[in-house]
């Protein structure tokens, strides 16, 4: 697997930001030839550690994205975001946001900033930030953070990129059990209450290292101690109460499990990565098959109106595929 | 399309709650069988009308659906549950919560509960929920409420299932504009402010309809209103406060979007369902594929040694199915 490295490719393994734009640009219009260069920068990778950040929404996770950003800076290391938000059927919002908190680091090249919404990435919010992630991380940036807004399995899914997930939430959210949930807990290598400068901080604490005590004891994926860092990320301050006791945490998980690019935990986001790939293809021909029978409306219409079963109708579409 | 129908069929269709909790425990196991009594009973279904409950952790829909099934029976109409809870790997947690909460309506024949969590789900659990759906329908369940937990993509899918959807949220998240994610919003038929007896209830009616008038703009799929209903859910108290406004607004959207079986709402219903099928039919062929190359785990371990490209490796099995 030595693909021929285009003109492109070369001028993004040599880090030129303008470079890599335009093919992540091209990845999202699948214009052709695009993912011939992934291919081609793939055997590159492996070098840049990638950091999933996810939680609550209010959670203070920009703000901390911030703080981290500086913090890595600070230690002479490059970094690459992806913010990702797949509830945002708009472009701006959040997203937005995100650029507008992060403009700080704007005149920076060693941070290189990136924003996803739902829209325009039909292979999948997932699948695209594997690509977006597989970019950076050809390009030299020492850390990747992918930062994902809200708690379903759309950002459980983007966490499947990263080689440590941190789950941030904060104090007072309230119904305890419901304030964290547990698919979310579930991927968490380290969790952060941020903004633990609030009534109840220590009792939330407690509360998650109770849920964390009730997934061993479930048979959760990994049978060791999650850290709980408590922080006060401020918008600007490297030194934020917490951030470094933060970064020490996901440097310790990443000695401890994920260092290995032939690992368990590198194998798992191989396994991710994979999954996300064929479903978009099959996607493709999906549309394809539903095409040669006057398109997905008109199927619908025959199921809506009973003169047709949606399994029958299924399994012929799955037999032309 | 007019399946012979099995004995089993039979009895689902006279209303018998062994045969459909029978034939629900078969679709779970893959039983052979099953998708033929689903086949045979689509064509009787599409009386039931489906209502989606959804919206934030904490917001009390489980005793805002509990106030909705004492509603509806007082009005001499039978419920169906679907209890849907997507981001919980384990079995028992807020789905044994729920059925807690129900278990006051276990000895009426007239309300019929099932939960789903992910787990035992391979085919997904919006796939799985049609299924239930398909069954409630065709045993004559007047109304047919799906509740899941949780504001995810997740949660979206499964509430494709419903004619209807309810997005409840409550006051006091904080962080306004996160405090119900834009794609659930998207996806509301009724909002409902439940909890309304609590500070800052006005300003999260206020705060909804500034985001309404949004997605208005923004080009959503309705150009119409959508009601906002304050409740305040008792346990027990089908005249918990604003629960006859819910119930009215549910019964208006049915007659003025969702009552034809061959209209728009019902399409897109088919649009979704004809979805999770193909997409579950796919899945189990991808198995079969990554089978013949060692399975899953010795395909990732080469990608993830960087002996093997995940974008060749996908583009491979794809062409096998």
């Amino acid at each position: 697997m030595t693909a021929a490295l285009s003109p492109r490719a070369e001028r993004i393994l040599a880090g030129e930001i303008r470079a890599a734009a335009r093919l992540m640009r091209d990845l999202d219009d699948r214009m052709p030839g695009a993912i011939d260069d992934l291919k081609a920068l793939y055997p590159h990778t492996g070098r840049g550690y990638i950091i999933g950040i996810t939680g609550n929404p209010g959670a203070g996770k920009s703000t901390l994205v911030d703080a981290l950003i500086s913090a890595y800076r600070h230690a002479g290391l490059t970094v690459g975001v992806v913010a990702v938000d797949p509830s945002s059927p708009f472009s701006g919002g959040a997203i937005l946001g995100d650029r507008i908190r992060m403009q700080r680091h704007a005149l920076d090249d060693g941070v290189f900033v990136r924003s996803l919404a739902t829209r325009g990435h039909l292979g999948g919010l997932s699948r695209s930030t594997f690509d977006v992630v597989c970019v950076l991380d050809a390009m030299g940036y020492d850390r990747i953070l992918v930062e994902t807004v809200g708690v379903g399995q759309d950002e459980i899914d983007v966490m499947r990129t990263a080689y440590t997930s941190v789950v941030v939430t904060v104090p007072g959210l309230g119904d305890d059990i419901q304030a964290i949930k547990a698919g979310l807990l579930e991927i968490a290598d380290v969790l952060v209450v941020n903004k633990s400068d609030r009534d109840g901080a220590d009792r939330t604490v407690r509360d998650l290292m109770h849920m964390l005590d009730l997934r061993g004891a479930g048979g959760g994926r990994y049978h060791r101690e999650v850290e709980i860092i408590k922080t006060v990320a401020a918008k600007g301050l490297r030194e934020g109460s917490g951030v470094p006791e933060l970064v020490a945490a996901v440097d310790a998980h990443r000695a401890e499990w994920a260092y290995d690019p032939e690992g368990a935990v590198s194998r798992r986001r191989a396994r991710a990565h994979l999954g996300e790939l064929v479903k978009s293809l099959l996607g493709d021909r999906v549309q394809q098959a539903l095409a040669a029978r006057g398109g997905l409306d008109d199927v619908a219409a025959e199921i809506a109106a009973r003169r047709l079963d949606p399994y029958t109708a299924a399994e012929s579409i799955a037999a032309d595929i």
